[in-house]
């Protein structure tokens, strides 16, 4: 990856904004799946976290909170899980100091529309009984520092460490592929895996730093299950043989397909704990493995049918679409992403036929030594 | 004003966003002189809030921060006399975590995108001698809180706070004008000071909560320099002058002209210090009233040539678009619009011709007792 194109991950890499068919906000379906079948870690650590001692004000920060439907899930889970620590030991509610963050490409705007509607709702539902909740974004890279030193109880991210700060270097030799797939070259999979634990390793240093002693943080994230890398179905082999379609059909430069990769890492869970022991600034009280349907809870349309394997690839063609059309059209061109797209959902189609379109999930939640 | 018109004050009402030659970031040159003006008055509250004790971490919050050249300079004003300070007694630099205010509907994206480049500016120019800077966007009125309780150490707001939360109740017969004239009913000027005394007496209480005690306050806004409201030329006549050209036109009902009014209020020195007084949660340190141009520094054009009178006129009813377009389109429609920016920029060069286009402007420093 070019400087260029590290600097765009960084400054202007997002979900698709806005309110269309192929928006984040009408594709996180699956994102917000996992943040309701995590929702038991995060009750826990909290009544953990604050059963013995209740602070004037709770910071939390949600980074890679996106936009959309989800964005203030997490948020309505502290507070209500707060609102019943406070109820069963008769103590007043603290006050809420929470901090939405993601990359300044990010779609604040919408978010920040919502804020009245949600502190209305909040104030509709709880009354007095919950302290004043402050509502911030900020915008920026979790892999650099984002908040002040030891302020924070609580960090939450789900679905979004996965994302590397950048390319690896040294996989110019992936051709025909754009992420790890049983066919790379092995040199592939280690740089893979370098650069997640580069990456990941920053990200805690970073996150010791801001977190207060004992905070706690939980980070969920796709991840895979077998330990070999090169054993694997990613999903993203779908993307590479449709961008191959397109380069059979000279709409795509081959060198183009060659020199593209998906920032994205998926770390066997043992990875996972081995960088956050040789980091050294957290230690590790739960980390799960489970996995959900591509097409989460929504192989039924509106009116109740049942899907057809071409309706539910169009959707998962959506749900990828949503997430990696920025990266996608910043490196090839907006002009093939209608075509791309239209044949990934016949190929994920053909795929779920034989395939069950599962995601591997890590979450990890760990307490600052 | 209807329910409907102050939510959208509250929610909807901010200055025209993007770049274009009548946005709110191409027409703020007079809140920029203001700010430059206001300078030595921020310096000086900074180095002695600062000169005893240095915090780990300050804490600031600039309200009503709109977007544009401006948003960020403010912040710089606080690194660099931090910096001074720190210089002089030899000191580590503290944190900073600095908050940014303004209604849901401010372009929160175009600052947050500038965020990158500004931290990178302030790197390259202090480097290792200054703290890291943690910048978040807070959406919200003022009118309402913001933050958690005792959390800054300053609070500053810049040609904001005289934006009322919405228009004064009871001004219904002020017919023919959009503010208060010296043609206004006497109940319009009394509505008008009543609103105004209620807004800000709410904003004092609203920050004296969410201020450390001794924190520091400045505001700056626009005022008047007659303590009898009756007898001050306020601007806004030359817009009640347009709309009646149109209303004359048959292009803006009367009755729709009749229900406008203006959510804003200019007040005279001592009202500023009575409420301040009478609310009690702050002491006032200084309190100066100055004047600046309408079209502040900006009488020759980009190629030094002196502009005559229809191009100064020009210029000022693009700042005023800038501020009102919202209000007005929202009232109007937008239809009307440029047709009455078009004929405003006569009236104001044909005002210039025998006035001076100033701005009576107030700035007030004050300590949380």
């Amino acid at each position: 990856m070019e400087v260029g194109e590290a600097t765009a991950v960084a400054n202007g890499f997002c979900m698709n904004e806005g309110d269309r068919e192929i928006s984040y906000a009408n594709n996180s379906m699956i994102q917000k799946t996992v943040i309701l079948k995590t929702r038991r870690i995060l009750v826990d650590t909290i009544k953990d976290l604050f059963c013995n001692v209740l602070p004037t004000c709770i910071k939390v920060a949600d980074l890679g909170c996106s936009s959309g439907p989800n964005t203030f899930l997490t948020i309505s889970e502290v507070i209500g899980s707060v609102q019943e620590i406070c109820q069963q030991a008769q103590l007043k509610s603290p006050e809420f100091q929470m901090f939405l963050n993601d990359l300044p490409g990010n779609d604040f705007n919408a978010i920040f529309r919502s804020v009245p509607a949600f502190l209305e709702k909040l104030k509709r539902e709880k009354g007095d009984l919950i302290g004043h909740c402050s509502i911030s974004g900020v915008p920026g890279s979790f892999y650099g520092r984002l908040f002040p030193s030891r302020s924070l109880h609580l960090i939450h991210s789900s679905y979004s460490v996965h994302w590397l700060s950048k390319v690896p270097d040294g996989v110019e030799n992936n051709k025909w592929n754009v992420y790890m797939a049983k066919s790379s070259p092995p040199n592939v999979f280690k740089a893979y895996a370098k650069q997640f634990q580069d990456d990941f390793s920053s990200f805690l240093s970073m996150r010791s730093e801001e977190i207060k002693p004992r905070g706690r943080m939980i980070l969920t994230f796709i991840g895979r299950s077998n330990p070999d890398p090169s054993t694997e179905f990613y999903g993203w082999e779908l993307l590479a043989k449709t961008l191959c379609d397109l380069v059979a059909e000279g709409l795509v430069k081959e060198a183009d397909l060659d020199s593209f990769n998906i920032p994205l890492y998926t770390p066997y869970k043992e990875e996972v704990s081995e960088i956050v022991q040789d980091e050294g600034s957290f230690e590790v009280d739960r980390l799960q493995v489970f996995e959900v349907d591509w097409d989460a809870g929504e192989d039924v349309n509106s009116n109740g049918l049942v899907l057809n394997k071409y309706e539910r690839g169009q959707k998962i063609a959506n749900y990828v679409r949503a997430i990696s059309e920025q990266l996608l059209a910043g490196h090839f061109g907006d002009a093939i992403i209608d075509r791309l797209f239209t044949r990934l959902a016949i190929h994920e189609a053909e795929h779920l036929a034989s395939n069950r379109g599962k995601v591997v999930t890590i979450v990890v939640s760990m307490t600052k030594k």
